[in-house]
């Protein structure tokens, strides 16, 4: 038996729409701590883990540690049933090949069930190893986004260079290039519109701005977003979601032929 | 001679809206009483009737009773053409085959007459006799538009059964079901917000959800909208229109073969 | 070596959005004093001419006059990555054959360059005499825009008919036609909302609305618009850009076949 309330349901279809368009299907771990999702991209090149810690429900209850195999376009547009006010309870039952999804607007004057059919999901659960990153950026998310997508127009993919100054996003293309420089600013009013910079040494890598785009749809979640980055190691794009969890994106660096767009720059 | 003045002209491009993708020519009749329209729509599976009565209008003359047939989304066209603070007058001549719509700007420093062909259009007037009807139910307009639209993600159809406690709106397809209940519930602060239900017995049928959706295009007409449903009789689905009339759409239930499906649930 | 920055560069984003549709490549000609160009539409029917003069710069500099080759559409495209409050700075080398976009936030914490290829666009400056026009229309740009879009609902030219009283703006197709007259009207409280005719003699022309349409792109940039007409002469719709120079758009009128399309109505 499983009972999980969350009163902001308005988050949980935020979540949906940071994963959809990346993974069409993947299980949800549930246990008595936490929801979670760990699925490759149907590509195979990305990788997504979600967790929402138990704490962060009205009424969490999981009897058993299951794995439900949801597909994520037809939770999505589930969901999107909601009112952005409502309460909404994900149950199930042992053994059931469904999942209800139900949603109470705030007067409790409208209930809405809605049954979703489970999908059995073949998925290995990749072990993720804790790493030193030699950069670690938190920026707005907003701004993210908006240079992901700015950077778009112009390249396929961007090269991602930390200094201790500030971290320059550069793109390339058919029409010119461009580079776009955010310096490390610790003094704002708000400290959500702070970029920090952690580094222990200059990194400079690049990545499909395909993948980085589709990440970046997390971007309602949490004001801020925070990049780790290492020579050899997929970037890490994390956007955490206030007193539950977290969603990370997980992408390897392209290795490039020419040289000149992979090393450092001053 | 025709001449129908409406100073809150906007009401005239809502009511466009809620009739032109159902129907694509019709007779508006015109008497010294009212400006009124009847149609079956074009697949004919469902009717619509708009009364809009003298009283309504600032100045309305209609010498003689006159049917203009018009195609509704040219119709539609040119009223979009008006500004939403315009006063809308509607002009015709005996014997012309043509009708002006003239819109005058709140300061009149703008006027613009926008002449229609008008077209032949056979149809008969199907009397629509009064029933009694085992349910009706009144509520929000925008509330009945959110749950066709939510349901039509999920099924084709949808089974609306009303009980003294409250009206039931049921979908079901490939990815699963969906029930949506809403309570009766009278004591809002604002009457617009209340479902009531006026009850003889309980009452379950089924409708395609494509005419329903249909319907609410009539929603920004009114903050209500009222179900009158009996078994074997087309559902009344109703927009009263202030101070001026309405606008009904009927609709036939569908004969399932899935008892189930038909039978009301408790 | 040139170097024209701009405090507010939205003013640049709406001037590539006001040509870019009709133009697709284009020569910027740079001077000391101003930073101009000339282009004929694609299918050589339209000009559009703009100006923008070296006063309404914080930083001009310009060191020989040049010109340089941009793809409109990769232009619009780099600008649309500015920020609305963005500094833009446009800077070029003798010889290079390149110019670079420079986008700084306000708070100076991002800088981005956009780097773009130019090209070389055989073009030859034609000279525009100065005209004398038998009427001059000045009116909101706004309203202009909106009888152009709502006139093409219903055809494909407009007759533009102006006598002391006002001007009318005339269409006509298969679904009927349409006359929408303005009224002359200096007494309004806000001078940008008048409607102010200069005329010498009526004059009644016809343009084709497609063109018209184009140019009403430019209605971002100024909230009056005015029509310059004279029978014979290319229509001038001019919308000026505050303190800083104007984008003029010059269109043939269309030869009608049908006489009573073409006369002067009282």
């Amino acid at each position: 038996m499983l009972e999980l309330r969350l009163v902001q349901g308005s988050l949980l279809k935020k979540v949906m729409d940071a994963i959809k368009d990346l993974v069409n299907d993947a299980n949800f771990d549930c246990s008595s701590a936490s929801f979670a999702l760990q699925a490759m991209d149907s590509s195979h090149v990305a990788l997504v883990a979600l967790l929402l810690r138990a704490e962060g429900f009205e009424h969490f209850r999981c009897d058993r540690n299951i794995s439900m195999g949801m597909n994520l376009g037809n939770m999505a547009k589930m969901l999107k049933c909601a009112g952005n006010d409502d309460i909404i309870t994900i149950k199930g039952d042992d053994g059931s090949d469904t999942v209800t999804f139900m949603f109470e607007s705030p007067t409790q004057d409208k209930i809405a069930d809605f049954e979703m059919k489970l999908m059995d999901i073949d998925s290995e659960h990749l072990g993720i190893p804790d790493a030193e990153y030699q950069a670690i950026v938190r920026m707005p998310s907003a701004e993210f986004m908006r240079i992901c997508r700015d950077l778009a127009t112009i390249g396929d993919t961007v090269v991602i260079s930390v200094t201790k100054e500030g971290v320059k996003f550069s793109a390339r293309g058919d029409m010119g290039s461009a580079n776009i420089v955010l310096r490390q600013n610790t003094t704002v009013d708000k400290p959500e519109e702070a970029t920090i910079i952690e580094m222990n040494e200059p990194v400079s890598l690049t990545f499909a701005l395909r993948y980085m785009n589709s990440f970046t749809k997390a971007t309602p979640l949490s004001n801020t977003v925070t990049l780790s980055l290492s020579a050899e190691l997929p970037i890490v794009v994390e956007y955490k979601i206030a007193e539950m969890g977290y969603i990370r994106y997980y992408l390897a660096p392209k290795i490039e032929d020419d040289e000149e767009e992979t090393k450092p720059e001053a």
